[in-house]
């Protein structure tokens, strides 16, 4: 997808759908984390390498619009890219598609904090490299 | 809370929570759901009832913003309102308050279908007549 | 019900049914784990008064036999009891019921750990006496 | 792993995870069910044909027993066989797995039922021995 360079796959797990017959829309916002596990995996050594490095990327806002209904074991593919890193906070977009017809699209924003004490703490340069270069491929 | 005339209470459950020790992000919007499907019951007789009518009502849009953390058997209180029924659409706006302190808002926005072909529906007058009613007690 | 003398009520969420139009079979874990903790409300002071001690309780076994299918927006009771509080060990015994008809049984099992090194503690004293007098009402 | 042929992974969500740190017991529930979805659809067609054939298959038990916590984004191997295919019933038994450790075990029953009626059919001869010859393959 254009601007996008990185992509990850779910697919519609049962418990997912609801009494609809589709994918409940909450299931959705799990799958943006996925994403972003999947994005921080390859681009800056995984979110568990930022837990361990003392931080936590918390989430300050969600965003998803539903174009079309997703059904069970229907494979999505979740492009996702980071932009707007500022001071402690950053920011996420993301497009969801099925056989490239687009389903939905959100955002998510998000501030890292000190794991011990919760307080902001600046995105560490190293992390922000490592976000700019990835997205750096995207154009 | 001013502008609001609807609320119900939600306890964080443990499931709920994740490695973060607060409430995780996706479970708020689950809670909305859960203070729509109490303010039918309230206003419109319960989604149930709106579905033995014939429609379903689709989430088109959900959007979050977290303020604070939630955690683990915090007693939440979701203000919630109905809110801009046109046509085949309606929206509702969230507060949610611990302790009179608010920890997150939101809005969702949904379009009815009908339950069998899943074709656009006018949100159906006796519910529309409803909705403003509720409404109506809230200024 | 005969044998058991708590109970809490749970309401079928429409996030917890499935595309078979019922209550997902995990849900059902989520509401015993739901009936655990309001048991402890009433009878210890709070599951959050024993991790405030520096203890976890953590499952070790789930059983559930489903007899019944229910329903978004069913209201079901969780009868639920404490067994076999033994060394480190403790068990719950539930009956899930709606209107008086069992749609579901089941237990769970667990072990207390200290919550720092996470190494196997014996039930303290306080606790397992608070247990064996709540059940001692019950027969 | 001695007896089963087939085995499918899961790695834990973020959203799986509890307070505790660790992926919660239910999250174990929805990865059996990934499990058997993933088993259907390498020996029988997929759960989907079964539900277009007009079947839906209930699940009448679930047991899992937890020998070591898993934790965030932990890639876990689940071993999964179909046994005592008889009349309407069947049973899955399961080995979770981290790097050839066992962390998890458990079984799962149930029923077929016709779709609409939702009445006891017995499993249909193409899938009773479809499961046959899947499992014929781990002896």
């Amino acid at each position: 997808m254009e601007g996008f360079s990185f992509s990850t796959d779910v697919t519609v797990r049962f418990a997912e759908t609801d009494a609809q017959g589709i994918a409940h829309h909450a299931a959705f916002v799990v799958w943006l984390e996925v994403a972003r596990v999947a994005y921080l995996e390859k681009n800056a050594g995984g979110y568990q390498a930022i837990r361990d490095r003392g931080l936590e990327a918390l989430t300050t806002e969600v965003q998803v619009c539903y174009h079309q209904a997703a059904y069970f074991d229907d494979r999505l593919t979740v492009w996702t890219r980071c932009t707007d890193v500022r001071g402690a906070r950053f920011r996420y977009e993301y497009r969801i598609t099925r056989d490239g017809e687009l389903v939905a699209e959100g955002y998510t924003a998000h501030a890292t904090v000190d794991r011990e004490t919760y307080k902001p703490t600046r995105v560490p340069a190293w992390l922000a490299k490592a976000l700019a270069t990835a997205e750096s491929r995207a154009s």
